[in-house]
């Protein structure tokens, strides 16, 4: 693992580290904010995956996050959103390939050598993190926006083990029927839609739900509203009666604007599930 | 004007608008957050000045301002740091020419036919701005960081009936003695030293002085410390007896984690000022 880069922020680290990536064959980059609290032993960590054409960097400088996970003593990781590199399969369209590995593990042909996402945050950076940094793994909570919110509610549906609480910031929420997943579930898994299943946070939801406390912000004016499709979610977690808030903010649009302006109310609403117990 | 960009933000607007600068012969962009209050009459403001390399969406994205400025009712102005475009002089150096108009106006060749920053800063934007917007011109404040934080001081020191209070993060404190300063004040406005005095914050602050509290915030672990000289600006201040917190912060670097860190505090200052009477 290479560091490459560390600044003091908010009484703690916000570093930048690199390594090779065995499940995805290149090298991943990822952010990782540290409270000081982490001098005194183990802290609760957030993950927070992100949307279309981010790296792990978009977040790490534009949500603000820092501010409040350094005031619950929370860690926070910034993963990639997928396998970069020369030797890696890429498109022209900005949202399948580089930068939307859509937190699927790829079959198909040119992208499974390489994009395999799920494996790699919910498994392989894991790992590294708890074998390197005074993390603890019994106490995780998970969120994301757009496509990494879709990542975070199909992660924490399929793992309910693992996560306290899950939060979205307008999300991919029901892929299976959108632009925004049908094209990459037909490339990355091909097209036999039975295998998608797993992958679209709407159909979790009315499936298994989540044994824990749910967030979902999604702004009115945002301007991917037709592709993100709340009302799917919102109707699932309505039928299945899932602890949830789900609150739609008049006037937001889909950028880090929204994101910024409610992360204090997302990194507080894990701390609470954090710190619970 | 044109409007570039208008996000909901906090509660208020976060704008990003173009014009035809007159003072500086080309078009300029700056980017505007007013808070939810200027529905209801005019907001106080407080301008913010971005250093070297930056354009007017450094901080805008970058700082968090608007959080604090959003809990304050004040406006933020993110001005861009140079004149720019195809026409307009430059310089290999990223702190000489576009991306480093260090707000002077220029006298000499190549620079001086678009390089008044001062003007722009504090005569033509402002214009603009209390035309079109729910302005209070009566209260204003100033910060910025680095050059910015340079041109916030200088600005504030020159025009002291203008501003309430000023702040800086890590500003070049002493540019007549700098290589962050010599080379571009000789560049812009020629090798008489005499002529330089005025654009100097720890000059200026010995011989004038501010009429109101001034905020300082410098990282110890800065890498720039060398270039920023942050020693005679401190020693001017307590040398004049000059109503000023400075704040040496242990660990701290040059980036935007640091400036982040400690905006609240910023924010939460100039609106006492800006509050007051």
């Amino acid at each position: 693992m290479e560091t490459i880069s560390e600044n003091k922020c908010f009484g703690g680290t916000q570093g930048v580290y690199s390594h090779t990536s065995a499940v995805c064959g290149c090298e991943m980059t990822y952010g990782l904010f540290l409270p000081e609290e982490v001098e005194f032993g183990p802290v609760p960590v957030l993950w927070y995956l992100s949307g279309l054409t981010c790296t792990h960097e978009n977040a790490m400088v534009k949500a603000g996050a820092q501010a409040w996970a350094a005031e619950q003593g929370i860690a926070l990781v910034f993963p990639d959103t997928s396998p970069r590199g020369d030797g890696v399969a890429d498109d022209d369209a900005f949202d399948l390939g580089q930068g939307a590995g859509f937190y699927v593990n790829a079959t198909e042909a040119p992208w499974a050598p390489h994009f395999q996402m799920w494996d790699y945050v919910t498994e392989e950076l894991p790992a590294l993190l708890f074998e390197n940094f005074a993390i603890d793994e019994a106490r995780q909570s998970i969120t994301g926006h757009s496509m990494g919110g879709h990542g975070a509610l199909t992660i924490a549906m399929n793992l309910p083990e693992r996560f306290r609480s899950v939060s979205a910031f307008s999300p991919i929420a029901n892929p299976t029927k959108s632009d925004w997943g049908r094209n990459q579930l037909t490339a990355y898994l091909g097209s036999d839609e039975g295998k998608w299943a797993a992958n679209d946070a709407s159909l979790l939801m009315r499936e298994k739900g989540f044994p824990g406390p749910v967030l979902i912000d999604q702004g009115t004016e945002d301007q991917f509203l037709d592709l993100l499709k709340p009302e799917a979610l919102a109707d699932a977690i309505a039928t299945r009666r899932q602890e949830a808030i789900v609150r739609m903010q008049k006037g937001y649009d889909h950028s880090y604007f929204f994101i910024s302006t409610f992360m204090e109310d997302h990194v507080n609403f894990h701390a609470e599930a954090l710190y619970a117990g």
